[in-house]
């Protein structure tokens, strides 16, 4: 199996995926390819000691950044690491990819080089929601904006297929995110995929409020692009500022700084919860190729769990599944 | 000025709402109509000491429930405390209304009773929601799920009025919650509405992202009742959640346990700051009079904030300021 990454995406790149690329083809197994400039690669590469049949490395001479209008950047910059990755990919010389680089440019070129699967009308991106009880899996988190109900429905196909084969849940509680357990609650586009979902063959738990998100009460969380980047950014403004806070609080007194010396280790298991570099990284469904997209401050370790994903995410034959599951759901 | 207050509405009616109802007399002079039974809340009166002219009551021999189907109960409950009470607002009898009971109860008895100022498309719930530096005024809450673009422009001008008549914020800076930051960004309804708001007089700050909203980057946060709920709602689920892993992680060593209680106070202040009681009541916006809807689980403090805040809305004129400034809005 070979995994190729865009090396020349995220914050830290290329010094962070390098080191991570490293990491995995020891730890994990896989081969990879890196895409970037040749040069620079090498000159990382040589810092670690690796098995040299395991790396490869495909030249590239531009690189896509955040402040590159996506869709144009991928039509344009076809010599940047992210273009030729996914071609790459399309061509079979890997068989999945990973970047940590712009997610709208990721979206747009796995749409355009690596395309949709037959009978999916959009696809989406997800990613693991951390919950005191573990993690859950919600999608979509910004590739659809405006959303029809019958794009719901195959969210929650993918979503159930990618929980149960990568994330090894076992029939995963399907949830609709929406502002009351009821039915017949919420909006129309709800209301409609409430009916789509429930006719469907997943183990559907009905509606999620958002107050129960974060307990963990369903494994996959479905809703439309809008809503789902409002709850994963929400959660993520609110941990900084929670933290922020208390650190504020704890500097206050001579005593609070001893308590806080006291809590340390507590307190760093509690951060630990919602490191999303634990997880890895956000993957794209609904292409015919497994993409993955790194957090853009991705460090080695969490480029090496985003491999990881890409590896199960390839082995399980998830594609395969959704292919297969969102046709026998169409000719219901 | 009278403040007419649903003595059977919450979790906890009527103790806590007619000692917060005392509270509010003593120290906020204003004086009270308490709608509920009279034998039960004449019990509860006898136990506290106020000037006897500061608190009528009105009889009611009915209750609405959250169990209740809103529009229903308020059409049928002809004698429940909270259509006695807002018919009470209606004909001048008080100045504005209170009630802990079914949210959806009052929206419904606002629009059906009250009913919106003329030029108004719908009316709004709105929020305090607390951040690290202080509080913003969030709408809509839930009140409409299918918005125009229109309506988002409406929730802008109320809120700004709002927050700066009531909630004492000079020149409110006004956001759109979206999912970036950037011109052009979001669903239909949300680039629509940039367009309107970015056209109207207020003190707009464009788009903000979710993540940005708990470090207090606007004053009011506008957005459609779906995306609104959704994160009212997960702002307590996760302060909820995480409150409760770090009790777990507290309590899991002796010498944790120690730091824990050395941070007694700062953990107490931290949660303080997420505290909805401090904060008083939900505003409902766009309707002939004022009405505030108080959380489910007040007690006789929240209660009380909740008149403050009722009172403030009546004497700074919201009302009429809202109208005129719809009707400038329209003409322009």
């Amino acid at each position: 199996m070979k995994v190729i990454v865009d090396g020349m995406g995220g914050d830290n790149s290329p010094e962070a995926i390098v080191e991570g690329c490293v990491s995995a083809v020891k730890e994990l197994g896989v081969s990879v390819i890196i895409v970037g400039n040749k040069e620079i690669i090498d000159t990382e590469l040589s810092k670690y000691d690796f098995p040299d049949e395991a790396i490869d490395i495909i030249n590239s001479t531009e690189i896509i950044t955040n402040d590159d209008e996506p869709a144009f950047a991928i039509r344009r910059k076809k010599d940047s690491s992210m273009v030729i990755g996914l071609k790459a990919l399309k061509e079979g010389i890997g068989d999945g990819f990973v970047s940590a680089g712009s997610t709208g440019a990721l979206l747009a070129g796995g749409l355009f080089i690596v395309s949709r699967i037959d009978g999916i009308e959009r696809a989406a991106l997800a990613s693991v929601y951390p919950t005191i009880r573990g993690i859950s899996l919600l999608l979509d988190l910004g590739a659809n904006v405006d959303c029809k109900p019958e794009y719901l429905k195959q969210f929650a196909i993918m979503g159930s297929i990618y929980s149960e084969k990568v994330l090894k849940v076992e029939a995963p509680r399907v949830g609709l995110v929406n502002i009351g357990t009821e039915r017949g609650k919420g909006n129309q586009l709800v209301q409609k995929a409430y009916e789509l979902i429930e006719n469907s063959n997943l183990n559907f738990i009905g509606n999620v409020e958002a107050r129960d998100i974060p307990a963990g009460v369903a494994d996959v969380l479905v809703c439309d692009g809008f809503v789902g980047n409002i709850i994963l950014k929400l959660t993520e403004g609110m941990a900084k500022s929670l933290f922020s806070s208390l650190k504020e609080e704890f500097n206050k007194t001579f005593q609070s700084k001893v308590g806080a010396i006291l809590l340390r280790k507590q307190l760093m298991n509690f951060k630990g919860m919602l490191d999303y570099r634990e997880y890895g990284g956000a993957p794209l469904l609904g292409l015919k190729k497994p993409v993955v997209k790194a957090h853009g401050s991705s460090d080695a370790f969490a480029i090496k769990n985003a491999i990881r994903q890409v590896k199960d995410f390839i082995e399980m034959d998830v594609i395969n599944i959704i292919e297969d599951d969102i046709n026998a759901s169409r000719n219901k």
